[in-house]
């Protein structure tokens, strides 16, 4: 290692990871990036390939296909099992050690079922990975065929009822395009099944949908969803999930839905490397188990340790920060600026993230946004849905195939089209 | 059941089944189609999924998808488990049992390791289904990120030796994709792995590579093949398969190759049902296990029976007809024709299979071809290649995203690139 090159070692290449070392590449640092997977993921639109509109690699990309041409980035497929801070050393899955000389942790966050894993992480997946997606996919396809094999009446309502558990963007957007691939997709292509008879339930725990958004977005996400079919009930707890199906508890009593397919996107867990971090410095961590970050996103006490991205609690303006790709890539941005600062010993500011505004789609052509610096600017309908295109292939823009996407949506648009509907996988799940 | 309208059973969704189904939608026949599957495999592109040109989605359609409009085709996802020809019954898996009228048998085949199944499956997976072209991604992929990683140097050569067992299309056609990808694709990528020293290694059997081609296409495809870089060895017999590498049998010797990964494009065996149909009826099964058939493709004893494609043993012109998907059509479509045909009393014609050419394709930009009724015009090249790439797209005319295999083919030819490039399944293999 030269002194004057510092090694700085990344974990994660998701929004945050990958935008501190693109903001790195080429310049005066010696960059080693380690993820799990090869490859960055356009999380959200995961719930398209869910739902067989796009194909995993239309979202995703191979890390190291994107420093291709920068020597100075090192790309390593590999897992950590733990840090040193003390010793400047991450370590890896395999016993190997690297030495850093500034680390930014960008591991992001898993899924949270509240306390309920072991019962409810199998009966109801969620949808953080390739997959995820691809076994939700196959669950939702696999829930028709199964429902046109079926000569009972009950047992197939249960099948043809999908519930989805959190009403955040990701709830919101599920649940509308599984109700857009029952109602418009699969119709016609079933003999037995009347998928007509299809059930969308979104459950959420809150009084309204979108909780990041303006009460106004909240209101207009559910009649948009209510429109196409999707039943809506807030403030529901979900207390069981068992082959059954759900229990919740609501406002004035219990609701009971018979499903063989639940599907959660109600809680995130950050990833355990926070609590290995909170150990070893003087930082703690949030009622979320996110590590609380200093003003400038490092660890307290180790002003060479970042932590950006879903990971860190970081306070602004007395509310903190969402869990926004938006939010981990300013924090990625900002920390390699500021390790270059270093070298060159200037002072860097504290972070301030910059929001350009929220969106969230619902079905086929219609979404909901807020734009400006207090989200005062509100729309939805068609236009935002364009909007809403517009902008996520522009954050595409590390995809060399986003061209392609966009293809792909005009065509399954017009088409109402769904051509990535593959049951794969070794074995065949569920009851038949 | 309507005495006058037959109950086709078709089992398989392969491009026999298929063709027969397309042939009989909307005709007097109510059609009842089953695969394990829900969708039809385009198996001659799928070498490009297992080496991340193309994503799964691009090469395969449900099966649903293509009978929607066909009220009297109904698509059933089942496996079946038996046949009873005498009450004429086929059996699925959970109980279910259909009667039929007519049956047409187009099951396929599977791969054969000749007798090795137990020590060699695992070892080297073949080129069958989507989940074996993300198997073969997964490891090829695996394979430099797992050289990247080691400091042993005799390690990290065995990791960067690819083995193909079987020089036919599949092979060929696999060995020319992993060349690329290592030569081209992946350079620049790694930086310890030295990718540039990647073997690829295609051992064949019998004398020459493509032995359905005439001489002059095969000695063009081991020209076209070494130029890009791999080494082609002819009368190798592959005799053990462990974890250090391949052992083979060779002219005058023995070849030892230490490698981690090998892949089996060398034989292949018909579907189990063949025994059944064959223990039921007075027909015979050929050396390699296919149903001998009667020159309307039916079952000996059994006129209401057909059996087609990969499982059925045709001989014209005193030599049995080549597993090629051009033959499972023509069977496909006669099969439909004389059901229809008896309805109305009329006899039918033996069947004769029309060869309208063969094709393989070596890398990028370079094929061989055979056209005419013997085979007699021969070329190669990037002629040879455009020509396969017309007639693939063609062939692609069950699905809706041909278009869309277009532009993505298009983009990977200009930019070399090969998005889809993604390590995906639970589990992560091989010694890391």
């Amino acid at each position: 290692m030269t002194a004057d090159i510092p090694h700085v070692v990344i974990i994660g290449g998701g929004f945050g990871g990958l935008s501190t070392a693109r903001k790195l590449a080429n310049k005066r640092a010696r960059v080693t990036l380690i993820d799990r997977r090869n490859h960055h993921l356009f999380q959200p639109l995961l719930y398209q390939v869910a739902t067989g509109g796009l194909s995993p690699a239309n979202i995703a990309v191979p890390l190291r296909a994107l420093f291709k041409g920068d020597d100075n980035v090192t790309t390593l497929l590999g897992d950590v099992s733990n840090l040193d801070l003390e010793n400047r050393q991450v370590r890896l899955h395999d016993g190997e050690a690297l030495d850093y000389d500034a680390l930014v942790v960008a591991a992001g966050a898993g899924t949270s079922y509240f306390g309920h894993e072991t019962e409810w992480q199998e009966r109801a997946p969620s949808l953080k990975s390739i997959e995820d997606a691809t076994k939700i996919r196959r669950r939702v396809l696999l829930a028709f065929e199964d429902a046109e094999r079926t000569a009972d009446d009950a047992r197939r309502a249960a099948m043809l009822t999908f519930v989805i558990v959190g009403g955040g963007p990701t709830g919101v957007e599920l649940a509308g395009a599984i109700a857009e691939v029952a109602y418009r997709t699969v119709r016609g292509e079933f003999r037995n099944a009347h998928v007509e008879n299809t059930r969308v339930v979104l459950l959420e725990g809150s009084p309204r949908l979108l909780g990041a958004f303006h009460d106004d977005m909240s209101a207009r996400a559910r009649r948009d969803l209510e429109q196409l079919g999707v039943e809506v009930v807030t403030q529901a707890m979900v207390e069981t999930i068992d082959d059954d199906g759900v229990r919740a508890r609501i406002d004035g009593g219990e609701l009971r839905i018979d499903t063989t397919n639940v599907f959660w996107a109600a809680g995130v867990r950050p990833s355990k490397l926070a609590t290995a971090l909170a150990e070893q410095s003087g930082a703690e961590l949030d009622r979320a188990g996110r590590v609380i970050v200093e003003s400038d996103c490092t660890l307290a006490g180790r002003p060479e340790v970042f932590v950006i991205g879903d990971m860190a609690r970081f306070d602004q303006d007395d509310a903190p920060l969402p869990g926004l790709a938006p939010v981990a890539m300013q924090q990625g941005r900002y920390a390699a600026k500021a390790i270059l600062a270093r070298g060159q010993e200037r002072p860097s500011r504290p972070f301030r993230y910059v929001d350009k505004g929220n969106m969230a789609t619902i079905g086929r052509g219609r979404a909901v946004a807020e734009v400006g610096a207090d989200g005062s600017i509100r729309f939805g309908g068609a236009f935002a849905w364009l909007a809403w295109l517009f902008i996520h292939l522009m954050y595409l823009t590390e995809f060399q195939n986003r061209i392609l996407v966009l293809v792909q949506w005009g065509w399954n648009y017009v088409t109402r089209n769904r051509s990535a509907r593959l049951i794969t996988g070794a074995s065949r799940e569920g009851p038949y």
